[in-house]
C-alpha cells in the first residue's frame, strides 16, 4: 500500500514518544540514546547488530525482534487479508495491538520494578507481504520430537487457509536439503493427516549447515519466508542464515520454531512435544516398576532423554510416583560411600524390596569421563558413554562383587519409542498456536526471531536469547525440591567417604 | 514461637511502605486503617467481610486471601518443619518470600499500569500449626474428573511426608459424608497407587451441604484443616463453611481445590484433568470421523462436556483437526435458513462427503428450550434436553423430510468414558503442585482460599473470585477465531431467513 | 495349460477311490454318479444345485464348495505363479494337498464316528486364472468392524504381490456402488497404511442389493473375481450374486469374507475384529466401574453390540472381571420379583456399594416389545427400543419410586467407539490370513464360498452353511456357566413372582 | 464317598473294552499289552513310569495324564460341588464326559487314520478332594509375561468361588520360595484387581529348584494341590516334583501352567500373554518405522524376544506390515555377499529410502558365536551376545567403512516394556480358562499334567510332551512363507560369495 520509512514502521508509529537510536557497527551496540519521555529505543543499523532493546518506564524493557524494515527501509505494506476472513468477523480486537508485550517476570513484589518483556505474537493490521507473492519453505532439523508434523501441518494450512499463500515448499532432510534435494510442494490436502503420525514427513538430519549455499538457494528460488524447526544448534544456524540474508538485504523473513524434546530452550515455558514425551516415558517407568516388583531385589533402570537438562526425567518422576531415585545432569552424584547411590539402593531394597531408578542420558558424565582414560579399548567408548548401561553394570558389579547380594536389574532405554510418538492433544493445540504465531510474525515483516510461549502467551523472541544458553533444571529451585521430597533420594551433597576420583571402575 | 498481633502478621511486617485504606462498600468492609508508607491494607474485621485488598504503587493491587490471624489475633507460629527436611537442604530460596505475588495481567504496554495480583503459593518460613496437632480432612464433591485421586494422594503424602502430619481423614461421599458417614483414616501406603485409577476413592455426591452440621462435625472431631475438592457449587459451599468457621472463630483452615472438567473456573489458567479429558475426547472424535468417512453422507456427532463453557469442545476440535463444526454454549447458532447449520452441513457433505460435528452439552439450550413448551409429554423432557440426541434427530429429520437426502448419522456421547479416566502425566504433575500449594497455604495459616495456577504460577485466590462467575470461551477472542479458521464453520451471526423462534420443531 | 472336463477337475482326479452319488432332494440336485471305491461324490450340475457333499469312510463328510468347473466344464488351468516366487522356494509342501480337509468336530471319543469336514484353504498347484487376465473387485457392506481395511489391504497386496494381478477395483459404498459409483483402482501403494485406520476406505452401506444390476455391471466391466466383505445379509446377497453368475455361466469367482462384530457367523471360530472390539469394550466397562465406585449406590450400565448374539458382552464381562451382571439376547431375564434383576441389583448395592451391568443391545427385547403397545407416541419408539436407555430408566424409576432409594446410575453406549477402532495385532494377522485364503481360493477356481478358520485352520465353507442360521451363545454351555460363575448373577430361570407379561412399564 | 480300586477309576469304568497293562519298572515302559476289542491301555505302575497311552480304533491314540489313583489305589471320591452351584443349574452337559478327548491333528484326508488325542479339560462329575481339605499353593517362576497375575487371580477365585476351597497359598519368589520364604495367604479380595497389573504379585526367580526341599515343604505344610506357572525349565522342574511326590505316594496334585512369552511350548496352540506381547511389540516397530522414515537412509532395528523361537518376531512382522526384514533363530542368515543381509538393506534403502529390521534375540547366534573367539575382552561378551546391538554395529560399520554411505540407524530393545504389560482382553479370557481347567483337573485327581488349548479346546497334556522339545517356527511351513511374501526379504538360502566363517568382525 504505502512505502514505509523506518520510523513509519507501524510499531513505532504508535509510539509517539519514541525516538530511534542508531547503533554504531561492530562492537559498540548502541551509539546514542535520546531520552524522549521515558522511552529509549535502540535500533540496530547493520546486519551484525544483534540486539534491539526498547526501554520504558519503571524499568520496562522490551527485547524486540528484527523487522525487515530494519534493513530494507522502503517496503510496502498491505492490509492483513484476515480482515476479510469470515472467521474473524466476529472477533473484536482480533489483531494484536502493536504495543502489546508479554512480561517475562510475573512473580513480583508490590514495589518491584518492571523488567524484561517480549513482543506479543499474533496477527497485525498490516502485513509486509502480499500473499500471492509469498514463497514459503519449511525445514526440519535434528532429532525427532512429538509434534513436528503438527507444526508442519499448521504452517501449511495456516499459510494457505488464513493468508491464502499458494506456494509452500518442504525442504527434504534438514539444512542440507536446501541445496542437495528437490523442494516438495506442500498443500493442505497432502498434510491433512500427518499430525497423527510421529516423526517428520520432511525428513531430518543433523548439521549440513552451509550458510552460503543455503542462502544462495533461498535467493535463487525466490523463497521469501523460511520456517526452521529445530533445536539449539538449528536455531544458531537459523540466526546465521538470518544474518546472511540481512547482509544481502533480501526481503526474506527467517523464523525459528524451537524444537527440543529435552525442554532446554531458554525463555519459553515449555517446548512442544514435551508433555507427550513425558507421558510416553511413563510407560517405560511402569514397565521398570513391574519388573522391579516381580524380581528378587528387583531394580528397574530407565534412561530418559536429557543430555544437558533433566526435565523429562524430573517430570516423568513426578508424574509417575513409582520412581525411587532420579538422576539428572544438573545434579552431580556419586556411587560409593556414605550418602552415595549404592548405599541408597541397598537401603531401599531392604525396606521396599525393589527400586526404580530414572537416569537422564547426560547424568553423571563427570564420573563416566573420569573413568574413560583407563578404558583402553576405543571401540568400547560408545557403550561406556551410555550412562544407563554403565550405571546398570556398576550396580550389578557392586552388589555381585562387593555386597555379594543377589539383585535382579532390568535396564530400559525407551528413547526412540518416546521420540517417535505423535503429539498428544495439548501438544497439538500448542503446535497449532506456535505455527500460527510464526506465520503472523513473518507476514508482519518480523524476521530473525523464535516463537514460543512466555508465561502462557505466545511471543517473538530474538534468536540470541534462545541460543545463548540452555534451559536447565535449577536444583536449588522448588521443583527439584518437590522431586527430592517425593523420592526421598539422597541429595548427594556431602560425599564424605568417597569421591568420584576414588571410585575404581573396571574396564568393561 | 511468638504470639502475633494482627499487624505483626508477617505479611504486613515486611511491608514497611504500606498503607491501609478503607473500602467504601455498603456494609463497611474494612474497619480500621493503618497507614504504613505508601501501601494501603484493608483488613476485614468481621466474618462478613469478604475482600482483603492491598494496593501498591502504579496501580498494583493484591487481592489477598484471609488468614487465621484475621480473626484469631493471638496465634502461635512455628518454624516450618521443612527446614529440617533433607530434601530442602539444597534448595536456596525454598521458602516463598512473603511479598511474592503473581500478576494476573501479563500482556502489557510500555506504559501500562500494574493491576491485579494474587498471593503466590508455596511454603512459608513460619507455620501456624504444629504438625502433630493437625487433624486434616479431605472431601470430594460433584462429578468426576481425571486427577481427583492424584490430588487426594498428594494431599495425603504431602501432609504426611513433608510436614509429618499424622492424622488425615477422608470424608466419604461428598459434603454429606461430614455428618452421615464415618471418617476414613488415610495414610500414604493406602493411597500409593490411587493416581493410576480414575474417579475418587472417597466417593462423591452432589449437594448435601448442611453448613451447620458440617461445621459442628468439624468442631466436634477436632478437624483443623479442611481440603475441599469440587467445582463451582462446591467452592461456594466451602466459602460458606469458611464463613461459619470464621464466625465461630475456630482455628480451622478451609482450602478449596477447584475441580471442573469444563475448565470454567475463573482466574486460574486451567483446571486439573482438563488436558486428560481433551485427550480422551479425541478418541470419540476419531471414532465419529471414521464412522462419517465410511458411511454414505456420513455425519458423526459427538457430544462433549460443557454445560456453560465450551472449552473441552473447543480444544478437542483444535487438537483433532477432523472436526467440521464445533457448537458451544457461548456461541448461539440456528439450524435453518441461510447461514444456518443445515445449510453448512449440506455444503460440507457435498464437498467432502462426510462431516464431524462436536457439540458441547450446553450448546443451543436456547433453541431447545424454545421448543420445550410444545413438548407436552413430561417424561420425554429428559431426552429432549440432551442436545446431542436432539440435534441428531433434527438433522436426521431435516435431511429425510425436507431435503429427501440419505444421510448416515452416528451419535457418540463419550461423557463418562472421558470423565472416568486416570489423569495423564501433565495433569499428574499439575495435581501434585495443586495439592502441595494447598498444604503450604493451610500450614501457613491461610484460609478461605482456592489454589490454582495464574499464568503458570500457583497462587492463593479468594473464594469469591472463583465463585462469582464462570470462565467462558470468549467468542470475540482469538482462540475462538482460531477454531473458526480451522473449521471454516459459519459464525451464525446473521440469521437472515430464520430465527430460533421461527424454527418449527416437532415434538418427539 | 490343459482343458479339464469336469471329472478331470484336479480335486476329483486325485481321489481314485471316490464315487459320485445322486442326492434325492426335490429339484434333483446331482445329475450323475460315478462309483469309485468307497467314496460318494455329488457334483451339482445346474446352477440351482446348492450342496456339494462328499462322503468318506467312518462317517467322514466333506461339505465342499462350488468350483467354476462345476458349470464351465472346459476351463484352462495354469501352474500357480507362486511356484516361481522366491519366498516360496524354501517352503516345502507350500501348496495345500487337494485332499486336505479340516474337521469340524474335534472333541471326540475313542469310538466316535468321523463327521463334517470343510475344504482346507490355501494355495493350489493349479490356478484357473492367468493373473494378467484377472479383474478383481472388492466391496464392503454393512456396519463397521475393526479390520475391514486390513482385509482390503491384504486382498490388494496379496493379489498384486503374490499373484501379480494388475487390476483390482474398489467398489464404493457397498452393493449399490456396483451400479451407481465409479470403480476406484486399488494398488499396494494406496492401501499401504490403511490397516492403521478404522472403518473402510471403500465406504459402506446397507442394502442396495439389486442382483441383476450388480451382475450386469460385473459382466459389462469384465470383473472376474468378486470379494465381498460383509455380514449375514451381505453373505446372503453374495450367495444370490453367485447363483446369478452361475446361471449366466460366467467365469467369475465370488468369495465372501464374513464380517460381523457380533461374532454371530456360524461354523467359523471367530469373526475378524472381535478381539479388537472386546478389548475396546473394556474401556467402557472400566469407565462404568469407576463411575459406579465413585457414586453413591453407583450403577454403571454399559450397552454393547449384539443384536442376536451376546458374544461381545460375554467375553468383555469375562475379560474385565468388574462386571456384576451381563444380560444377553440368548438368556431371557425379568426385572421385578424374586430372582429378578432389581432384587439382584439391590443386594449387590447393599453388599458392595456399587454395581456394573453390561447389556447386549438385543437383550430383553421380549420385555421391551411387550411394553411397546402401550407406548403410543411413535416418535418415541426408537428410544424405547434402545435397551440400555430403557433399562437405565427402569432401574432409576424402580429405586426412586418403589424402593425410595438414592442411586447414581451412569449409562454408557460405546458402540461407535468400539466399531471404529483399527484392528489390533492378532486381528491384523487373522485378516491377513483371511484375505490370502480368499485369494488362493478364487485363483484356484473355487467360487460361491466363504472363508474362515475352523478350529484354527482356514477353510472354504459353502455360503449356505454360514447364512442358514446365526451363531449364538449357548447358555447351556460351559462358557456361559463360566460367566455366571464369575458374576454370580441370577440365572433368571424361575420367575416366581413376576412374569415379563406382568411387568407394568410406564410410557416414557 | 467310596473307595476306588484302580480299575474303578471313573475314566476306566466307562471303558468296558479296556484292559490295564502294567509296565515294568525302570527302562521297559509297558510290560504287556492285552488286546481287548481294539483298545490297548498302558498304565504306568511305578513312579518312574512316564507314559500313559490309550489306543483306540482306526489309529486313535490318547496320550493320557497321570491320576492320583495310579499310585494311591484306594482313594475316596466325592460328587463335584459344582453340582450345587446355581450358576451351573442352567448348564446341561456341564460336566465333561469322561471319554472326551481332543484331536491334535485336524487337517485330514478322507481316509486318514485317526491319530494322537489329549484328555479334554473341564469339570468332572467326581472329584478326589473334599474342598474343605484342599491346601492349594501357587508359584510363579522364570521371566515375566503378560497375564501371570490373571492366572493367579483366576486360580484363587476359581478355587474359592467355584469349589469353596478355603486355603490357598502364594509361594513368594519362585521355586526357592517353597523353602526360603513364608507362604502368603491368598483370597479373592486381595487378588481382585491384580489382572490389571503386569508382572506377578508373587514375585519370581529362576532356578532354585531343590526338589527334595520343595517336596519336604509341601509335605510338612500339608499342601495337596500345587499350581506351577512357568516356562520350559519350570515345567521340567514340575515334572521332577511330581515324580518325587509320586515316589512318596503323596496325595498331592501337581499341575503345570505353561508360561512363555516366546510361544515355544509344544502341543498347545499358543501360550498366554503372546497376543498381548505381539500387540505391544508393534509399538516398538512403529517407533522404528517413524525413526527410519524421518532419517537419511533411516534404518530402524527392533530386537524382540525369542531365544529359540521367532514367533513374536514373525507375528509382529505380519501384524505390522512396516517391517522390511525379520530375522529369527530358526532361519539362518548371513550378512555379506550376494543374497546377504547387507545387499538387501542397500537395495531397500535405494528403493524405499528407509528400512525396518526386526530381529529375534536368538537369531544369528551362529554368526555371533563364530566371532566370539576373537573377542578377547571377557567383560565385553555380554554386549556382543546381544544380537540387536551386534547387528546394529555391523550394519553401521559396513555402510560407514565398506560402502562409505551415510545411514541413520536407530536400535530399539523393547523387551521389558513388552513383558511387563498387563494382559489384553483375549489373554484375560484365555488365562481364565487355563486357570479353571487346571483347577478342574486337580480336583478330579489328575496330576503331573500341563494344561493348554489344543486346536482351541483346553486339554490335559503329559509333562513330557511339553518339555521334550520346543515349539519352533517351521520355516518350510506356510506361515513363514507368508512372512517372506509380505516382506520380500531374502531367503538366505544360497550364500554364494560369503560364508559366516569368512566374515571378519572386529572386536568392539
Amino acid at each position: 500500500m504505502c512505502i514505509n520509512s523506518p520510523n513509519q514502521h507501524s510499531d513505532f508509529q504508535t509510539l509517539p514518544n519514541s525516538i530511534i537510536s542508531r547503533k554504531q557497527k561492530s562492537s559498540i551496540y548502541y551509539s546514542f540514546f535520546v531520552l524522549m519521555g521515558s522511552l529509549t529505543v535502540a535500533i540496530p543499523t547493520s546486519p551484525t547488530d544483534k540486539k534491539k532493546i526498547i526501554h520504558g518506564d519503571d524499568g520496562y524493557v522490551l527485547e524486540d525482534v528484527p523487522h525487515l524494515l530494519d534493513y530494507i527501509p522502503k517496503l510496502s505494506n498491505y492490509p492483513n487479508p484476515l480482515q476479510s476472513n469470515p472467521a474473524y468477523a466476529t472477533t473484536k480486537q482480533y489483531f494484536v495491538n502493536e504495543d502489546d508485550s508479554v512480561a517475562q517476570k510475573i512473580v513480583v513484589h508490590k514495589n518491584s520494578p518492571r523488567s524484561i518483556h517480549f513482543r506479543r505474537a499474533g496477527p497485525r493490521q498490516k502485513v509486509y507481504f502480499e500473499p500471492i507473492d509469498v514463497n514459503a519453505c519449511i525445514v526440519t532439523c535434528g532429532g525427532l520430537c512429538p509434534g513436528i508434523n503438527t507444526v508442519i501441518r499448521e504452517l501449511v494450512c495456516g499459510l494457505h487457509d488464513m493468508y491464502g499463500v499458494p506456494k509452500i515448499y518442504g525442504i527434504q532432510g534438514g539444512y542440507k536439503g536446501f541445496y542437495s534435494n528437490n523442494y516438495n510442494f506442500l498443500e493442505p490436502k497432502n498434510v491433512n493427516d500427518i499430525h497423527k503420525k510421529g516423526g517428520t514427513i520432511l525428513g531430518t538430519s543433523r548439521g549440513g549447515q552451509n550458510t552460503t549455499k543455503i542462502v544462495d538457494n533461498i535467493q535463487d528460488r525466490g523463497i521469501n519466508q523460511v520456517y526452521i524447526i529445530g533445536g539449539d544448534g538449528t536455531q544458531k544456524g537459523a540466526s546465521t542464515i538470518f544474518e546472511e540474508i540481512q547482509r544481502r538485504r533480501l526481503k526474506v523473513s527467517v523464523v525459528g520454531i524451537p524444537k527440543t524434546i529435552d525442554n532446554d530452550i531458554m525463555v519459553i515455558d515449555k517446548s512442544f512435544g514435551f508433555d507427550s514425551a513425558v507421558e510416553e516415558a511413563l510407560r517405560a517407568i511402569n514397565a521398570a516398576h513391574v519388573e522391579a516388583e516381580s524380581g528378587e531385589n528387583g531394580i528397574g533402570v530407565v534412561k530418559l532423554m536429557g543430555r544437558h537438562s533433566g526435565f523429562i526425567a524430573m517430570y516423568a518422576t513426578l508424574a509417575s510416583r513409582d520412581v525411587d531415585c532420579c538422576l539428572i545432569p544438573e545434579s552431580p552424584f556419586y556411587l560409593e560411600g556414605k550418602g552415595g547411590l549404592f548405599e541408597f539402593i541397598e537401603k531401599r531394597l531392604k525396606s521396599n524390596g525393589h527400586l526404580v531408578l530414572v537416569v537422564a542420558e547426560g547424568a553423571g558424565q563427570d564420573i563416566l569421563s573420569a573413568n574413560l582414560e583407563s578404558a583402553k579399548d576405543p571401540s568400547g567408548n560408545k557403550l561406556l558413554l551410555d550412562v544407563g548401561i554403565w550405571l546398570s553394570q556398576k550396580i550389578n558389579d557392586y552388589f555381585a562383587n562387593v555386597r555379594k547380594m543377589l539383585i535382579t536389574l532390568k535396564y530400559i532405554d525407551p528413547t526412540y519409542m518416546v521420540r517417535a510418538i505423535p503429539s498428544n492433544a495439548s501438544d497439538n493445540v500448542y503446535c497449532t498456536l506456535l505455527a500460527h504465531s510464526a506465520i503472523h510474525g513473518a507476514m508482519a515483516g518480523y524476521t530473525g526471531f523464535t516463537v514460543g510461549p512466555v508465561n502462557g502467551r505466545h511471543s517473538y523472541i530474538p534468536f540470541d536469547r534462545v541460543t545463548e544458553s540452555r534451559n536447565k533444571v535449577v536444583i536449588t529451585d522448588r521443583m527439584w525440591a518437590r522431586l527430592l521430597s517425593s523420592t526421598n533420594q539422597p541429595s548427594f551433597l556431602e560425599p564424605e567417604n568417597a569421591k568420584a576420583g576414588d571410585i575404581k571402575i573396571d574396564v568393561f
